[in-house]
């Protein structure tokens, strides 16, 4: 089918799910989920030949492993299926109505965006759960996977668009579109009257891919460069916790700390401490002059830190260390080489916190709490489609809200102006 | 002043004014109504040289009266100024906030973009507006205005700067850019790290420029092909009213009505008396065959109308007309043919006028209202720089809310996932 073609039908299908009843759309993701389990022996054979290929074509084996499906990963499929269809439906909620001096009645209603395009890379279970979130809100979405997970895409997306038939939904609800060469994507980019919103899930080169190329609005998930700074009136035992928990717990993910930033009053005790946790988590690390001073043997624990060193996202076992006059040289670090995604402070200080929290221009700022928090789930917001560091339209996690629109209804009497 | 320069300058001024109080911020707008009734000679004086000059041009007169400033508009600056200071301040409402089941206390609170780049063309008014809301709701600006007005723009930059200095707020929080090539607005869309948003003031031409050439995101106001549906179910007064009040209160404006769809049922008795009233008002009507065979004396009355007709945003005294079948082709030639702006059904049935808000796609639809009601003011929401008609983060008029982002606080009581 030519990409045209396919985004037309994705505009006029979204018509009809615009206006579809949440019993409807949550049917459908019932019978997603059903599917999924129905026909998983065919899914696992499309997904090995992938597979096959992959290692064929050399991927490294943390890339088989996000490519990879089993039982047990098609059985978590299907429960996101149904987790998502038990959520509320964020579409037709009045955001805000009022009546206005000369008697017209407005109300602020949510709308689906109409027509997304997904943007995403290797793993197949994001078709499911974009697929999942897109139909629950009412937005028709185009999938466009990585062509590593072709064949897995393909049979995903055919199993979920004939789960909506089966709903009595338009099965171009769901479309799927592989171009090893990004020709479709190119030209679906282009198309601002079919398409409302793409949202990406990938790298910084897919990133700047979109900024040179997208005429269609772009909600972007930047890499979280993640800060933990203990205050001079940090309880120090919950700044030791939370800056290895924020390190350590899961250090690929973005919302993982990057840098610890410690105030000069509690450094000399703090810093020792900390830095013998971390060696001992085989955390590699970066401080600056003074820091390697109070660790006194820094040639062994504590390597020499670089501009380069702050300004990099590890996504692993590293962590630079940078010891601060006060809050405010801390705020200033963050804002500077942060990117805007979680930033904490440990403190008992009320005021230092609420200039903390108030200075520092990121999507999520935490007191006291580990930055590994940022993510939908564990907000209450349900499932996401990833965690915006941008500040239009919707910053942190993108949950059902997050990928909805807003319209005005306005009723008179023959209201004339 | 090089533009990099410019642009870090405005992002330093941010962080200080995302801390401002509201007293500080509206004392600085207040301060700025003075000093453009303190100045006003000077102002004029400037902007005398720029309309002679635009004259020497050859710019149309109705480009050189959106240029030129006498007293009475320079005072209608300052009132808009001292409106502006009275309005509620958006920046640190908490828009939510709750507690997590393991006793995160998450607040999701107002905040400022950071620095917002403004694009406009011959008014200088834009400049005084543009500034007073993007100070308001502590944003930095940075004014591109048109190079017709560059003196007139640059004192009144000059005098308001100056006035927020008075305030004791930074000097940078609004600065003026003038090039006449547009390399510096060139340079300018690149710097995504500095500059938060783009917000365009002007026409087609410039949203295609920006869209090629913006890395920042941009709000974009798209213009406004409006309808009104006169339904079976109609009350054919009030139809005739909104439908002459739709076209001709303000036909030069983007909530102007531009076609009017018409009901198989009611188009025999309505057709001719609307094709009667738009004539005596000296609109130009074009009609499919059904309007003309209704309205007999066609040749003289509605001319043929043709597709281009439908597809046309006139912003002047021609209309398109057509007869439809019922509601659901309305909302069909509306989807199609519309562009989300403003979009009316005169109707008394409740089914239709729930059916009409539900499935037409635009950012305000009105039930037995005319679309010229589209206007930040008349909804209560004061002050706008604009309407949008793209769905991301703001649809509809722009107002003080719409210029502002959001950010999480989580606070924690050490808490470690």
């Amino acid at each position: 089918m030519k990409t045209k073609e396919l985004a037309a039908n994705a505009k006029k299908a979204s018509y009809i799910l615009a206006t579809a009843n949440a019993a409807d759309k949550n049917r459908a993701l019932l019978a997603m989920a059903e599917a999924l389990e129905r026909r998983s022996a065919e899914i696992l054979v499309e997904n090995a030949e992938d597979v096959a290929e992959g290692r064929k074509n050399g991927l490294t084996p943390a890339l088989i492993d996000r490519l990879l499906l089993d039982e047990e990963r098609l059985r978590g499929m299907a429960k996101s299926l149904r987790d998502v269809a038990v959520l509320a439906d964020p579409i037709g909620e009045v955001v805000a109505g009022w009546k206005t001096p000369e008697g017209l009645e407005i109300q602020k209603v949510r709308v689906p965006f109409g027509v997304i395009l997904v943007v995403y890379e290797a793993r197949p279970n994001v078709t499911v759960d974009a697929a999942a979130l897109c139909l629950k809100t009412g937005n028709a979405v185009i999938l466009r996977g990585g062509s590593d997970a072709y064949r897995s895409n393909r049979i995903l997306a055919e199993a979920i668009a004939g789960a909506a038939i089966e709903a009595g939904l338009p099965g171009d609800s769901v479309q799927f579109v592989a171009d090893k060469d990004r020709g479709a994507l190119l030209e679906l980019l282009q198309m601002k009257d079919q398409i409302d919103l793409v949202i990406p899930r990938g790298g910084e080169a897919l990133k700047e891919f979109l900024l040179e190329n997208s005429k269609v609005p772009v909600i972007y998930a930047a890499g979280g460069n993640c800060h933990v700074y203990v205050d001079e009136a940090a309880d120090l035992k919950q700044a030791l916790a939370i800056t290895i928990n924020s390190k350590c717990q899961r250090p690929g993910v973005c919302n993982a700390a990057e840098t610890l930033l410690v105030h000069e009053a509690v450094a000399a005790k703090f810093i020792p401490v900390v830095v013998n946790a971390l060696n001992e988590r085989k955390v590699k690390l970066y401080g600056d002059a003074r820091t390697r001073e109070i660790v006194g043997d820094a040639e062994v624990k504590v390597a020499r830190a670089t501009d380069k060193h702050y300004a990099t996202e590890f996504l692993g076992m590293e962590m630079a260390i940078k010891v601060v006059e006060g809050l405010e040289e801390a705020v200033e670090h963050i804002n500077h080489y942060g990117t805007g995604h979680s930033e904490a402070i440990v403190t008992r200080d009320l005021n230092a916190s609420r200039r903390f929290t108030e200075a520092v221009d990121a999507a999520v700022v935490y007191v006291n709490a580990s930055t590994r928090f940022t993510d939908g789930g564990v907000f209450g917001l349900g499932a996401e489609i990833g965690i915006s560091t941008q500040k239009l339209h919707a910053r942190g996690p993108l949950a059902l809200r997050e990928i909805t629109s807003t319209k005005y209804i306005v009723t008179g009497k023959g209201h004339v102006r």
